[in-house]
């Protein structure tokens, strides 16, 4: 399915990297671990990081009630919400066709606050799922106090654009026999040992040792 | 050195993770590949991921002359540029208190175009080795015209401050007992094999072989 184009979200430059596709969008908005969230706060731009999750056709922001982004965007404010994945340096002979690799969503909307108790719980077992997908069957369930004292908000993914670039260096016709190493250098974000808290005794589950995005 | 605190950079939640420490705020800054920048369009915030580099106590960053983001802040709009590292994934014993290592770097303020050519060429030559250390070695350097189809920006690094977590889960004393694995995973951004582009025999420079950041 296509999104439809807006003023905010119709690519300026490079419009050949831009992409309207849910699926595409869907699927970075999942495998990027945090987003960058953007409002104005007195008129100036805030841009702060935060983990997110999906649930269908909304994105989910959460945090302490008293949390100063989310009640911000509780007020109903603009909001741009960008989630980045770095799939690569890309390291051309010429300094100036030097680029990376990436995909990258943004979405803007106004959030809504989520007050229903079975869309919070369910929310927020996608923002922990969205960690660690498998953690939920053993992390104890929020109680009821801990609901209350987190706010959640949603925003619709309607009005969302991807932007992705993959493949090498694209360098001019006279640098080409120019005798140096140029390619793309790949990365992603890896995951280590796990270091256990004091006085765990339970073993290191499968979603940990196995973890990938 | 101490940054002084504003009314943008103070830290309203958790200010036990906050800190002005330049030291700090510059080894974030160098060590994060991209950045996240917001300013407003027509009264919409907008967040988008750029590369930058630092030299000194000022962040460049730059582009295309027609790009929307630098020609929008070449007009003198205030942004907010975040810089974000996530070093690890916190698995609390509850749902409630699962959080993330990170270190994360917020800077206020207005860009100011430059002009001049020795600081643009340096700050070019900063921004390929921001991206690979070693890099301008081999690299052929910017010609006059890709320097004039290249804008380049700066802020002054003076209203910024840091956030960092780290550390294990911190659980309510009821949930320690629970036999459930807590604990973190670290994460950390790694760089595969590097793959050369087309016609390429140069051998592979040893800034690309052992990149680290």
């Amino acid at each position: 399915m296509q999104l439809t184009p807006t003023d905010r979200t119709r690519h300026r430059r490079l419009a050949e990297r831009g992409s309207f596709d849910l699926e595409l969008i869907n699927a970075i908005i999942d495998e990027a671990l945090i987003c960058h969230v953007g409002f104005n706060v007195d008129g100036t731009p805030v841009v702060i990081p935060t983990i997110h999750a999906r649930m269908g056709n909304d994105v989910y922001l959460h945090g302490a009630v008293g949390n100063n982004m989310l009640r911000s965007l509780d007020r109903g404010v603009d909001a741009c919400v960008t989630m980045t994945l770095v799939d690569g340096l890309v390291l051309a002979r010429s300094a100036f066709h030097h680029s990376m690799n990436y995909r990258s969503v943004m979405l803007f909307g106004r959030a809504t606050k989520v007050d229903d108790t079975d869309e919070k719980r369910a929310a927020f077992d996608a923002l922990v799922e969205h960690v660690a997908a498998g953690r939920t069957r053993d992390a104890r369930p929020p109680r009821a106090d801990e609901m209350r004292k987190t706010l959640l908000l949603k925003l619709p993914i309607t009005e969302a654009s991807a932007k992705v670039r993959t493949g090498g260096p694209v360098d001019d016709a006279d640098d080409m026999d120019m005798p140096i190493w140029a390619g793309v250098l790949p990365c992603t974000m890896t995951f280590a040992d796990p270091t256990p808290d004091t006085g765990v005794i339970a073993p290191v589950p499968d979603y940990v040792t196995n973890y990938s995005r």
